[in-house]
């Protein structure tokens, strides 16, 4: 391979789930694109840098101040979903049956990565609880860490007068919730129970 | 996901075997990288198209006028081996034990997709034989159109007095050349006969 398609060989091979072998047929395939789309490609890399900014309410990915699900009048604002990431938010809006409100953590707790809460959107959670919020439910995945997550917030939460709800464990411990199916996941939030 | 997202995400998808779902991950990971990883990224897309061309020779993918190992004096240029694409080169290459020139056909012959003979880099293949030239090894793929491809091309060449061989069928058929393991496909290499 020439200098430039083994230097982006090694960009692909750098993204999760790539192995070095497909990361060679990628660069290949990307050396046959039609110039247009390989542009396409690099402006979108960076677009992605430069458009998206977090929600200054739930914290979440958007282009703008404030994002689509904080926006919307129509949803319900007595309850605050807790997510580790966009991905579980996604996986949740994808379901189209939870009309409330979201949060994301970006991270749970982990103390051996060196993650305590105050790397977490935690201050952020508590800035938004007034007497509206109703309930906090705590969505963390059903891994040692998310659970850690969630007996942490459960205990800082509870003594402001918010009930603190988390999933049943209706999903496979070790999993990730962006992969559960929807009904299992849907059961999961039907069936949450208190902290 | 944001429309920033949903593009680059679509980006991801038109690549070979990402499927939808790993396209988002892989859009999300952008996202959580770097700028300038990034930015390297974009770069090196487009920085393939830009630098890389044909050699003059060979017709091999390079970035200078003549690639490599045609600008090599030590190889033999007694012995042509023709190949389908970068790929299958670069899978020979990688044996070590080859030192001849290589031809790259880009493609072969098929005529179900409309590919004949002149799409493929032949004409400038029977400009290199010359009276130092004594073999062509066709490398195609163990296809139906790689033998195909090397049926034609043996009857073209073989008139003009050079020696034709192809690597023998110790490769699995209905396999790619790229993905043999090297004992199969040295041992191809050795066990090559005359078209």
């Amino acid at each position: 391979m020439t200098p430039a398609m083994e230097k982006l060989a090694a960009c692909f091979a750098s993204l999760p789930s790539i192995g070095r072998k497909s990361a060679a047929r990628l660069a290949y395939h990307v050396l046959e694109m039609e110039e247009a789309d390989v542009r396409t490609f690099a402006e979108s890399l960076l677009e992605v840098k430069r458009a998206i900014r977090l929600c200054s309410v739930c914290q979440g990915y958007c282009e703008d101040e404030v994002c689509r699900y904080c926006s919307d009048e129509q949803r319900d604002k007595s309850v605050i979903m807790c997510v580790e990431d966009q991905k579980a938010l996604e996986a949740i809006e994808g379901l189209h049956e939870y009309r409330g409100q979201y949060h994301v953590l970006h991270g749970v707790i982990s103390p051996i990565d060196g993650i305590g809460p105050d790397k977490l959107k935690v201050k952020e959670l508590l800035s938004r609880l007034n007497e509206e919020v109703k309930e906090v439910i705590i969505a963390t995945n059903p891994s040692v860490e998310g659970e850690a997550t969630a007996m942490y917030l459960g205990r800082l939460l509870k003594p402001l007068g918010v009930k603190v709800t988390r999933l049943a464990y209706g999903l496979p411990v070790g999993g990730t919730l962006e992969y559960a199916d929807h009904t299992t996941l849907w059961k999961a939030i039907e069936g949450r129970t208190e902290v």
